[in-house]
């Protein structure tokens, strides 16, 4: 196949066959690796386009891949396959105020996005933690991060996707519109579909006005249960917030280790860290009183407004580095269950127990603002077969309780790889079936990202 | 069929085979009309799904029906098809404080789910003009509404869904989760599919707290243009605005006729309808000032808070009445283009063009913070010949034009059976293609609402 890419490219500098960086073996863990059979870098849409089509001619499989900054193994090559790696696709093609969106290219980092629209005065709401991540990953994963709780997803801001098909076919999904109820909705089918229907190969996305200020405070509790339980008031109290983030003080401790820096307080076991925004400082100060007073009725030790920026700052880098402080220390695995939010405090109670169980260590924090669960099951010095084994067990434990509890695999990163076992066991069959039948709509030769999410 | 139907349905007074009511022979406008083989209204899910399963064998044809208040002619049964009437399940089944979720049967109205969850002090902010409306009828269009600009659409209120399939099957789609990555959007696909891919019979909705104040008003200007011109002024300048309606003293003047009430101002030609709600009367000023003051820079003749319960009722009672007053003069066709924000003053005048053009009176009004032109196409005396030749051509052109703009022929009516050639007319084949494919994956048969939209 290296004579057919390199026609279509047309410039070696962006097809490797022979040579390919270990890099592209595996996703950014790195566990499972496997020699893909060609990487393309391609600079335009029809490069997209062409790539595909070749590739469905001849049945060979498609991994797209956008910073590989995913959780869950959804870019691990298959033998033989073609990468499609989309990050140097990555120009911001257009900014418009009149209909207050912006026109990208799948390889942009979201933090470019962000920053950009900034300098517009205006702002991209979702917020997923890992900035360096594409926006294509984000669309394609339905990324969620902090300020969910208060603006909703990736999903609720895309207008539209250029996607080429796995014919080869460009196709647009959505509309420049603001609201539309023309025809079955495509757009929101390859949002989240993780590579498996098509290559987003450009976006248009709402942004909004940038709140003129924001605010974080942070309350600590004496148990994390406390905290999360307190949550669900301050959803009824209708305070308008934007962000509720829950902390444990075994995970602060190991991020201020890692960083060298101080968390703003040490008092009680777990912390829930929340941002208000909005037109005028007088609204976010009386939302956050309010919170303030829901938070010590439910047994909140302290609370803390974080008016100073360097306070503000250390805070949420602190949060920030979690999952890096961990991984300083040992391998993890990263987890990403959602739970109906009034069995988010279950749910962590019941990964303490699992701890304990398994004599494995696991820190839990995350989105407490929509049930949204982040969980790292640490390694520790354990052997690789005792780890494998453990693991699995504790896999299936959580997979299992999350049902339970009408819970999900994934809030926020995908199913990909490796949660794709465990997605499936619990998954309803005649949704399966509904979607490998849309699957083969899209992709009747299933060349696209194979074996991955259903 | 009788004996099958009676076999499943169990109830002579819920099945008609012989005499069969005429109001089942097309949809509210009742213009195209075709007797149906059958009618049924079933009083729990079991029911529809065993209809479905014997129509499903024996290929005939289902059309699913709320309450029949459908602007697209989407319930116009074929000949030989049956009817599920679904507005006999109409039970809400529970309240979830602790997931701010209401579930409800598909026939309940959306004015019973509105004030049922208001007793309890949460809202639903989907609030599209016609009250009694089915559920289920506003999520197989996803409509719209009034206070789209704030709080969007009915897709962003949809939890999760329980849907047959034509096979007979019941399908769980979306989850009781705030978030989800888990797998492809099955849910987004049944919301708008105007029953051609499922029937929905159950859905959790989301609710929110209700605020604790609403204010409206009303500013007046010139001309719709100058009015629309300032409504991207207004979105852009971050004041939290609920819902921003567009009137023009025409349809006003027929309303208020109708009514035998007052509109509050008569100064210049088209008005500007605000509302705007939150937790603090302060707030609500402070944003309502700001819009006066851009407002006012922009060309309008006054800014009328409406304070008063009994102006602001009145008010709302004369934008609600705009349709039955025009229809109560003459015949008139309903159109429901949506055009990207910026181009709403563009195609408003167009529509002036148009009217002049065929000598035949068009009643602008809408939803203006979304782009969202409703249009009443007046028959006045026209024979009937006349009357289809030249509303042929108004459509001809105008979603033509809509067209041009980037807009859609719908906004959040559906595209049903009456707008079906002018969607076709413009939309991509790709898609279309795509848009049958996953109709043949959900229903094999074509049995489900056959000739509708795609
Ligand atoms: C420290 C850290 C914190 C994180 N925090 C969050 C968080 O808060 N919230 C959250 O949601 N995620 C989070 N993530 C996960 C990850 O960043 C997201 O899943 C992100 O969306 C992936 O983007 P990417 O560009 O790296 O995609 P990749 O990892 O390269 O790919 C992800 C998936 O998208 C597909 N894909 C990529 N680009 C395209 C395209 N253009 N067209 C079609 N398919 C494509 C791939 O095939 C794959 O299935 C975090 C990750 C890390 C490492
Ligand atoms: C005066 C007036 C004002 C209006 N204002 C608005 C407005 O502001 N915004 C707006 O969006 N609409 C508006 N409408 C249009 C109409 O009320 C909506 O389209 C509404 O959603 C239709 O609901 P229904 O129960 O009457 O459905 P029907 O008219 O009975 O059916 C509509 C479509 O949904 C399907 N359907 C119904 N129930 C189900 C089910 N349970 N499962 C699967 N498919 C089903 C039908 O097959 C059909 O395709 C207005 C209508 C009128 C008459």
């Amino acid at each position: 196949m290296k004579a057919e890419l390199l026609e279509i490219i047309g410039d070696d500098k962006r097809v490797w066959v022979d040579f390919i960086d270990e890099k592209y073996y595996s996703d950014q863990l790195g566990r499972i690796k496997v020699k893909p059979g060609a990487v393309v870098l391609p600079l335009k849409t029809k490069e997209v386009a062409s790539v595909v089509k070749f590739a469905n001619e001849n049945s060979i499989p498609i991994i797209p891949r956008g910073a590989n900054t995913g959780l869950t193994g959804a870019t691990i090559p298959v033998e033989g396959s073609i990468i499609i790696d989309l990050s140097a696709l990555n120009h911001i093609e257009a900014f418009d105020e009149e209909t207050l969106t912006v026109t990208v290219q799948p390889g942009v980092p979201l933090e470019e996005i962000q920053a950009f629209v900034e300098t517009k005065g205006y702002f991209y709401p979702p917020d997923p933690g890992e900035k360096k991540a594409t926006i294509g990953g984000n669309i394609s994963t339905n990324a969620g991060g902090m300020r969910a709780v208060k603006y909703g997803v990736t999903r609720d801001y895309v207008r539209s996707l250029e996607v080429v098909l796995a014919s080869g076919k460009i196709v647009e999904v959505g509309a420049e519109t603001i609201k539309n109820s023309s025809g079955l909705d495509l757009k929101n089918l390859i949002i989240g579909s993780e590579g498996t229907l098509g290559i987003v190969t450009k976006a248009k996305l709402k942004v909004l006005p940038k709140p003129a200020y924001t605010m974080s405070a942070l309350a600590p509790f004496e148990t994390l249960e406390e905290g999360i339980d307190t949550v669900l008031e301050i959803l009824r109290a209708n305070v308008d917030v934007t962000a509720i983030e829950f902390l444990e003080k075994e995970a602060i401790a190991l991020s201020e280790k890692y960083l060298g820096l101080v968390f703003p307080t040490h008092k009680g076991n777990a912390y829930l860290l929340f941002t208000f925004d909005g037109e005028s400082m007088e609204n976010i100060r009386a939302y956050s009183d309010k919170v303030k007073d829901i938070c010590r009725t439910y047994g909140a030790l302290d609370f803390i407004n974080l008016e100073d920026e360097e306070a503000l700052q250390r805070t949420w880098q602190i949060r920030g580095a979690i999952v890096s402080a961990v991984e300083s220390t040992s391998e993890q695995e990263p987890i990403d269950i959602v739970v109906p939010i009034h069995r988010s405090a279950e749910f962590v109670k019941y990964t303490k127990q699992v701890s304990q169980k398994y004599d494995i260590a696991v820190q839990s924090f995350g989105h407490a603002g929509d049930g949204n669960v982040h969980l790292c099951i640490i390694r520790g010095d354990l052997e690789e077969e005792e780890w494998k084994n453990r693991l699995d067990q504790i896999l299936e434990d959580l997979y299992k309780k999350a049902h339970e509890l009408k819970g999900l695999p994934s809030g926020e990163h995908g199913i990909g790889q490796t949660k794709r076992p465990y997605y499936l066991k619990y998954a309803d069959e005649t949704q399966i079936a509904l979607m490998r039948g849309i699957k083969a709509v899209f992709d009747p030769k299933g060349i696209l990202n194979p074996q991955k999410v259903y």
